[in-house]
């Protein structure tokens, strides 16, 4: 017998027929003789229809009475999943954060969980109940309800898994997988059965995001084998799991693009000391996430400095950056959110050299301008412009022979 | 400086517009200097909602997931009125209702308050909050949310009150308080300054419901003075109090009517003992309530049986009736929905002679017949045809001069 955390993001629980779909599943693993741990987010739009009336409050939309607030969403989920259950003849409780021994730090709306007493969950599992725990929140050493953020149904499950030992965390979702390219651009691509925490956590940070970036990182922390894996379909999804467990190292695992993206380019920087510090502490501050920087010196005392940042962020930087340009004295700037990022990633990048050739290679075949790259040891990213992202993936997929197996 | 204890029920919550209205109105009650603390119900139809998709299930409507389920609409009412306060520049935090220390017995959906600790709300307090608290929920000994049933939130007000000695609770509603009858019937009725908590408890079981009645039973026990009042409007409330705080008192202070009424009468029913717990312990049985009782011995051996339920409960209650006269051997059944019930209460009916025969008399003055009648030491209770009740009302508001102070 084995116990499964498993997870069910809004999507999969967004009605009550979803709710029913996912309890028919929930009890079919059950009747294997498994014990059930299964953690739920809030119904579909319940956290945006819950931030639109705090909005309207004129309130704080961060802080200890919006995680109060917030809470509510997948406490409800969490209720209604259990009487689902209950109605199927299956012995079910439903648990709120709190119930379920999940504490955390103060830092409301974006808490990191400190600990998890879990003897109510095993005295409930003891007792032949499928727990249901509310996702998302944990409660504060002042006893109060915090939320843990963007993901952070994905990081309770996890989190439940490695405390409770549990065989694997299942996390259910509307992909099938993680496949080695997005599938609506590359025909042939495929689901990968099994891929590492780094190689997960890289391409979370590109933008596919089939796991939070945090419950990856919890996961590779106390080594849980977590699948992430389609509510609704029966095929198995994609095991993200230690290094040493896959079956063979691939150079390259997977191209992720990311078209949210938006370049600055400083002229005439001069060459001093904390220019760079002043630039990007500013950024920072006005809480605009910067994420390739290229720093090219023209002439001796003179650089220009390009960098990239989230779209979004574009018209709130714009004017940020032009104060800096006049207050670091460069000669001008110029922005544009014609750009997009592609990537590859692979663990066995670190033992192969020729890697970064090639993908330059395959891009110029394509007649495709890169104008930044960056790399890390598991990842080469390059920024080119956005039009010519399909034909990029698609020549990258190709090149690194993704569509065999 | 005084503490009080204020209450809003849903239709106070209904909408952030209304919250707001609110949160003005607490916001210049604590500017007298006053310490608040505020219950609240669930927004308008939020609990409707909730039960519709608890319904679609298929689960269990009561029970310990559906009060995990209920009790979000309160947490979310709080919240949001914790953040329309602090926008106006006011300090206050929200509770929920194990937060504010409110334990309660395991009859969920209808649980008892059992004790409140009221450290956190205390300490709240000092730190110059505006404490909102969750209403309707408590906290059993195993750790699991409660609900405490119809008018739980009037309830948690009222024990609130009492424990923290609050000079007054007040129980804001959409009314202005307790009338001498109903204004849309009798022109003339006039809001009463002050009630008797007896007389609060007769009127509403009577069903003129602005205070729950056992949150009435809770003031009376504790001694805590109610003020009923309206949310829209500032004039002054009833107070709800003890009978020796009355100024003077009054023979008749209102006159009650309930269109909810359906009566049955069973002929030729065997006089025989147990034949009424027969009756009367099938219709509990099946969850019918039984109002007024009737039984008038026609010959030595014979009697007939008149009762009244609610108007509700009539289809149910039909073929249980019926089942019930073969099984008692009755020699047949009449039932009927055209009547309603019409009722004085007043404290002062105890030490005053002749009050039934003056109600009497003015009901025959207009030609009303009187079916069934019933008395307690503070109020009597007919019941006459449906379409003579306004006729009635208007009557005995005049026969007892409740239109002059």
């Amino acid at each position: 017998m084995a116990l499964l955390v498993s997870k069910f993001g809004g999507s999969s629980v967004a009605s009550i027929a979803k709710i029913k779909h996912i309890a028919n599943r929930i009890k079919s693993m059950q009747h294997k003789g498994d014990q059930m741990v299964v953690v739920v987010s809030a119904m579909g739009d319940t956290t945006d229809e819950l931030i639109t009336l705090a909005s309207a409050t004129g309130g704080e939309l961060c802080g200890r009475e919006m995680d109060m607030l917030l809470a509510t969403g997948e406490q409800q989920s969490a209720a209604l999943l259990a009487l689902t259950l209950q109605n199927m003849g299956c012995d079910a409780i439903s648990l709120t954060g709190w119930q379920a021994g999940i504490s955390s730090d103060t830092s409301y709306s974006k808490a990191r969980i400190t600990g998890i007493d879990t003897t109510r969950i095993e005295n409930e599992l003891k007792q032949g109940n499928i727990v249901v725990i509310a996702g998302f929140q944990g409660l504060s050493s002042q006893g109060d309800i915090t939320t843990l953020g963007r993901g952070g149904s994905d990081t309770t499950a996890v989190a439940l898994a490695a405390k409770l030992k549990a065989e694997r965390c299942l996390i259910f979702t509307d992909v099938e997988g993680v496949f080695t390219a997005d599938p609506r651009i590359v025909k042939d691509a495929r689901k990968l059965a099994k891929i590492s925490y780094e190689e997960m956590l890289e391409l979370a940070s590109l933008g596919a995001v089939v796991l939070q970036p945090r419950a990856a990182e919890f996961a590779m922390l106390y080594n849980v084998d977590v699948e992430v894996l389609s509510s609704f379909s029966s095929n198995p999804g994609t095991i993200v799991t230690e290094v040493e467990n896959m079956e063979r190292q691939r150079v390259v695992s997977g191209i992720a693009h990311d078209r949210n993206c938006a370049r600055f380019a400083l002229f005439d920087v001069p060459d001093q000391p904390g220019i760079a510090k002043t630039l990007f502490k500013t950024l920072a501050e006005h809480n605009i996430n910067v994420d390739m920087v290229i720093q090219s010196a023209m002439r001796d005392d003179i650089n220009d400095i390009a960098f990239t940042i989230e779209e979004n962020d574009l018209s709130r930087a714009v004017p940020v950056v032009q104060s800096l340009v006049e207050k670091i004295c460069a000669s001008g700037m110029f922005y544009g959110q014609d750009v997009a990022k592609v990537s590859i990633v692979g663990a066995g990048m670190q033992s192969n050299t020729g890697v970064a050739a090639a993908m330059f290679e395959a891009l110029a075949d394509e007649n495709i301008n890169i104008h930044m790259i960056s790399t890390s040891e598991i990842k080469i990213s390059t920024i080119i412009d956005e039009d010519q992202v399909e034909t990029a993936v698609r020549a990258l997929h190709s090149r690194f022979e993704l569509d065999k197996e």
